[in-house]
């Protein structure tokens, strides 16, 4: 997709190309992260640059775990956080430590596709299960899915591609059942709650924390999107402070994270986050984007659930989604079909782009609906 | 071993520990980098941070491709290079790229330990092939070595634990070895030439270029140990300009890079070391480190290769390995068992150290080689 847009904007001008195809936020890194930055490279420490252990900095994740403990009200400390090389670093590190062969891993669809391949990498398999029609989570399709090879489940909220969120009580629900499940099977089942847009929220909402649904997760993060950085690769994994494993899964997780060859989370970058926690774009930026998108595409007929979160946009497609995405791009408007998600009938709007670019896409959105419904009352 | 190293110096203070336990450079990184760092964050481009194409910004690559032909008088450009979360992304995204299931891959021993998982991350198996006496390629151990499933051979060179460095002639007779193996067996067998301490040799020696000896081969580097930054994890991996099928291998790695999490090589590390090709530390320094420690050595009845390059002293050990190194340890020395590396008989002794840790502890290895020495003539 990269390549593509790349391709596209030389051809016909960088303005003339509506590219809403990727998660990569164009809004600048704040003040606060480039302060960081210039003041951490300063700091005249020796062996600046060095391995640390493969966990990271002790004084970072200590921030880290403060951090959270105001934020989820959880009991976490710094002993329970491993940084990573950003969200999917830190999914590899985990699948890597808890998978057996062809262990099962369950994802609500749609989903963010990379999961599929980081189940694959560690031996096991990735089975999906239709989230609701609004895209919340569907708890009785997920039990018909729980095998005996079931050994974690992996959401993503607020959710890529949809921007929905899940309550509270869905995960406090999701954890009963894998908590009977488990019972019944005599293993343990995680929840793995990547959540690398728990930021990017809209309209005031809180977000539940999972640690306090469930004693047998995981939380994986990264600073990419509320930063805007990722291309400096940095997150982390917060263990629930109650695992029953957990200093198992933490010796684990620290070997997977030097073995896969990760090694450790970038050292400058590590010093950077941990002394900015809390730090974050300009949210309502983003919710500005959200409500001129919603507004215009409305206008034009789109059928649409609202995000509650992150920067995208997945509304209906009237006919199939791969044939309505290439409408679009022969208006220069660059989306990627929902089928490529787990969900076809869909597709993706990525809206972390300038306000003009979603303001100028309107005329080519509006033509494409209105031709294709004009198709159907021929 | 990290934390083994942190928890003694806590308990004894960290001047009575001695400890050559790790790689970690103690050199400061070269002013040229600390320069390039800061010039780098002041630069204004927008999307600094951003995701670039998962092989990394074109213009870094083009840089390092510079270098490349200058230095190892090669025909390569920028497309052949994959910038990677350092030497352990690189061999990881290769293995994933070009392994089959219970593929071999060859490694002479001793060998970096760290092979072994790298290899069996992706499904193959690592075989290792005992090097000569000094620790130079045995060619004919490595010939009854290769069967139908050998994919590649591993090699380390200067060499991580023993110092040593392979000619270019031992690199020629490798490569038509692999050559005449994969006509018989009708498949490509590459060599993937890991190459992190390729700056660091001694007495005016030149390596060869392993692109020079056989076309189906990788180079495999970081910036970890000539620039002393192991922490940042930025390296790449070039491909042979002249490889068979380079590019289905640069697609494959280029995918690999992005699912096994890696994604991209950190965005700022990359900018700063495609300003700085060919910076280094001053290897003069770890010349005088290595010629303290040699000569001390040699004076308390030590038997070794002196190394060409690296930091390791790879020395004999008069009695069993591990039992030598636990007596060193009772003195607060800290090296690591030959065994660890597939070579017992032995220990490796890292001396990227301060020059006082070298000579203080020379009293320490004098006394247990003494010891060891009175034991045997009672």
């Amino acid at each position: 997709m990269f390549e593509e847009g790349t391709s596209l904007k030389a051809k016909y001008g960088a303005e003339k190309v509506y590219d809403f195809s990727l998660g990569n936020p164009n809004i600048e890194p704040p003040e606060k992260f480039k302060k960081a930055l210039k003041k951490t490279i300063t700091d005249s420490t020796a062996n600046f640059h060095a391995y640390m252990p493969n966990t990271g900095y002790p004084d970072v994740r200590a921030s880290v775990a403060d951090y959270l403990r105001g934020e989820q009200k959880t009991n976490i400390c710094g002993d329970d956080i491993i940084m990573t090389c950003g969200a999917a670093g830190a999914i590899n590190v985990i699948l890597k430590a808890i998978l057996d062969p062809a262990d099962e891993v369950i994802a609500p669809a749609p989903f963010f596709v990379e999961y599929n391949f980081y189940v694959t990498n560690h031996g096991g398999i990735l089975k999906t299960v239709p989230s609701k029609e609004d895209f919340t989570l569907d708890i009785n399709a997920m039990r018909d899915a729980i095998t005996s090879k079931t050994k974690a489940v992996i959401i993503n909220s607020p959710n890529n591609p949809t921007g929905q969120v899940y309550s509270e009580k869905s995960l406090i629900d999701l954890g009963l059942l894998l908590k009977s499940a488990g019972e019944k099977y005599n293993r343990t089942i995680y929840i793995i709650s990547d959540e690398p847009y728990r930021k990017i929220v809209y309209d005031g909402l809180k977000l539940p924390s999972v640690f306090n649904c469930y004693s047998e997760s995981f939380i994986t993060t990264s600073y990419s999107k509320d930063l805007s950085i990722p291309g400096e690769r940095i997150g982390y994994i917060a263990v629930s402070p109650e695992a029953s494993f957990k200093d198992k899964l933490l010796q684990g997780m620290a070997l997977a994270n030097r073995i896969l060859g990760f090694v450790n989370a970038p050292a400058l970058m590590q010093r950077v986050i941990g002394s900015i926690q809390g730090a974050s774009v300009d949210i309502s930026a983003y919710a500005r984007k959200r409500d001129i998108l919603c507004d215009g595409l409305a206008a034009c007929g789109y059928e649409f659930i609202k995000p509650a979160g992150a920067f995208y946009l997945f509304p209906k497609t009237p006919i199939d989604d791969v044939e309505f995405v290439g409408l679009l791009q022969k208006e220069l408007i660059l989306t990627v079909p929902g089928s490529g998600f787990g969900r076809p009938g869909h597709l993706r709007i990525a809206f972390c782009v300038n306000d003009d670019t979603i303001i100028n896409s309107m005329p080519g959105f509006k033509k494409v609906m209105m031709e294709v419904n004009n198709r159907h009352t021929k």
